[in-house]
């Protein structure tokens, strides 16, 4: 890794951003066109992703099972908002085998048509409900402008899929994942989140109603960063999934789906990321700590390696992920490729440290001396928690002060198309299509979501001024 | 699910296990010809086989990473005896976002060529090698006659990958994942298996050696349970994936890969399974345990359930997989539905043990009193651990009991043709393709391996009477 200067951030984010990802080895350009390779360093950030999601769906009465990556082409119509969404997404096998097929095949952009399938087929009765089923697995959608973890032909992602009796029972499950994926982005992951419903507009193709996680990024635009989705009972009406209820007569169930891809590593990136690489919230990454022994010549090394060897021990032993880093090259080179990976803590330990019984900590999260700090080894074991538990609180509270800091309340419509050049606007909005489109068209900024969270009582339209009692988000986005 | 027996394993083995991964909901057909639905109890138990293998990985020094599905057609013409083998079994999109594609895209068989390419882009040096890298993902190949598990157009696997400076290196490597299988399978789904080298008919697509797991089913056919393939520098040759070694000179490298897949679980099902269903080793199964409580009336029912709750919680804190059956059905329902789906161990409460402060163990690998014990609740803990491990031994020793009386070393060709009827050969084989080809088309066995253990000395072989070193294993195969 040569240590060349990242672009700059706050002058080019789009290409500090593309570099970075390069750099850091999070992920690769594949040969086929928007398609990615994830590289080990990357792939073990989303394992640990996968990890911290998959505890909370179990935890929650889900279980994981895997359905085909192909679905057959008229299963996609038998819904027509769906279908009407996806098609001009579709890559499609029309040859097997080495012969033309009768009916083409689509590569999953989503599953749940042949969910739909499955589940009119097991579910029988209302003893068979719920069903809560997650899949982890990658999905296909045929982009045109693609960006590494941001938007690729091919991602990876969970899709959560569950039946029930009634609406009720399935809207409450809606939100219960809607707050899964909030409790994860700012618990695990540092990155604060607006829950909200997403506009009509803007919904899943075949949805009653799409919930999100929206989140402010570096650059100030937004990212939709998970979504949940009650799909009323389109899909069990489209697939004829029904069940006898207790009175012995056919219901229709209602149903949902719910998903978190690889694009949250894009969010975590551009969250969290500085102008010397990556970032990583302590929870999630891949190594929590590195440790750097730093010696001049063999009488040093053979000093200090026991020493490390011993931490590397303790600090193991207590469950943290770490890395001695002992490759021949100088302790500069080795603070500069682990900073480019946003290892949240390094320890360095030298002679001197030997002597004294310390050791240096220097956080990711505050470069230079504001980060620096010497603990003895002895009580290393609690610091290094502490200091950990604190840089995710500080990556967390700064990425909420900037997300406060650009989200603005503008007066009357030429306030709103200047904030949202450079940030979020929250603003009352009538809750109707043409004005959303109308806004999108002159500002180019989107309505992300109208959040869970509502001020109460009522305003003017920020467009029109027709008096409403929601407000919503709306900016810039990926 | 219904008390309908199943077909007779002995009379109607095929027909047996069709049924079994159907009621015991393990997996489902698929809408697309060939393709499977794995079911959460199927899915749960491949988790498992996926965390015992994905242990050993890690500890080897190996990492995971993703790699796209799609592959360019050209890549896979880049090496002659691969595309080869591949070329019949492909699916490829010639559709994408509506439009058709200039070069048709395959979805991946296997990722040996990507692989390649991306290897030869990231390895430079001496100091980069040995990349150890493996993905769990799925691959597609067109089968005409498929199996739920062991052939189906998608199937589940893990696929190794890595690269080394010399050729000894990475046979090494090849020996090291083929003895990781071979422990897995043993230790871990108490399946005995041989160890060997394919015979160059049988070996991969484009390797120098393959080297693989094979295991003895129920009904005496085997089944290629795992591969590991020295790809010598074929691959590197055809991708051009080179080092610069230490006196600065440009070297190819040396590759090999190795997987496992969803197959496996065919294996479990058809090495242990029994008339009444599923039988599944401790340390994979989804739940190690059920407790089922006995009682006849609410009165029972409150004396019963505060004893089964401690039990369950004892016991779960000790770590075991275990699942209370409080389901609204009388007791032999919940033990047909767990002895089909091969939960290794029952515990039934009743009101007479809650009396004694015992409970009742019922072993499913020991079906009847044979395996009926009473144990005092003081000692649960150790007794389950107990007879956990008996069960796992016991397994693995019927599986080899039963492979070795099945296994013969016949004295001439014509007793060759019996015993390969109903069971392996072990046979002198003088390593000649056309020998085997031969008893192929007269017996229908195969060659499977010759098997890394030999008993040394030399022999005539069994076809053609030409003096040899070397024994091979024969018989009719999945």
């Amino acid at each position: 890794m040569s240590e060349q200067k990242l672009p700059s951030r706050t002058e080019d984010f789009s290409e500090w951003y593309n570099q970075l990802v390069l750099r850091a080895e999070l992920a690769d350009y594949a040969p086929v066109r928007g398609c990615m390779i994830v590289r080990p360093y990357g792939w073990s950030l989303w394992e640990n992703i996968q990890g911290a999601l998959d505890r909370r769906f179990k935890a929650t009465g889900h279980v994981n099972a895997a359905f085909p990556l192909f679905i057959p082409k008229s299963f996609l119509e038998r819904e027509k908002a769906h279908v009407e969404g996806f098609a001009p997404e579709l890559a499609v096998v029309t040859i097997g085998g080495g012969e033309t097929l009768e009916e083409p095949l689509i590569v999953r952009p989503t599953s749940e048509t042949i969910i739909g399938h499955a589940y009119a087929k097991w579910i029988k009765s209302y003893r068979d409900l719920p069903v809560l089923i997650n899949l982890w697995n990658s999905v296909v959608r045929w982009e045109l402008r693609t960006k590494l973890f941001l938007r690729t032909l091919e991602f990876y992602w969970q899709e959560g899929h569950c039946a029930h009796a009634t609406h009720e029972e399935s809207l409450e499950e809606t939100m219960r994942m809607l707050e899964i994926y909030r409790d994860f982005a700012e618990n695990d992951a540092a990155v604060p989140v607006i829950a909200g419903r997403k506009s009509q507009s803007e919904k899943f193709a075949g949805a009653l109603n799409s919930y999100s996680i929206e989140a402010m990024m570096g650059d100030r635009k937004a990212l939709q960063a998970g979504t949940s989705h009650d799909l009323g009972d389109h899909f069990a009406r489209a697939f004829d999934i029904r069940y006898l209820d207790r009175n012995n007569e056919q219901q229709f169930c209602w149903t949902n789906s719910w998903g978190l891809s690889t694009r949250f590593i894009g969010a975590i990136i551009m969250v969290h990321g500085d102008e010397q690489g990556l970032v990583l919230p302590p929870k999630l990454a891949p190594h929590q700590i590195v440790i750097v022994p730093i010696y001049k010549n063999d009488g040093e090394r053979s000093e200090v390696m026991p020493v490390v060897e011993k931490v590397r021990a303790t600090l193991g032993d207590a469950g943290f992920r770490l890395k001695v880093d002992d490759r021949d090259m100088t302790p500069g080179a080795k603070y500069y490729d682990w900073e480019m990976r946003g290892v949240p803590l390094r320890i360095e330990i030298g002679p001197k440290d030997v002597a004294k019984g310390t050791v240096a900590l220097a956080r990711r999260d505050k470069p230079g001396k504001e980060g620096k700090s010497f603990v003895s080894q002895e009580s290393l074991t609690g610091a290094v928690a502490e200091t950990l538990q604190d840089i995710h609180a500080s990556l967390f509270d700064r990425a909420l002060a900037h997300r406060e800091a650009n989200t603005h309340d503008p007066k009357n419509y030429d306030e709103f198309k200047q904030v949202v050049e450079n940030g979020f606007a929250f603003s009352w909005w009538c809750g109707r299509a043409e004005c959303e489109a109308e806004i999108k068209e002159e500002t180019k900024a989107t309505n992300r979501c109208v959040p869970l969270n509502q001020p109460g009582g009522e305003g003017q339209c920020i467009h029109c001024g027709q008096t409403t009692k929601e407000k919503a988000i709306f900016g810039k986005a990926y």
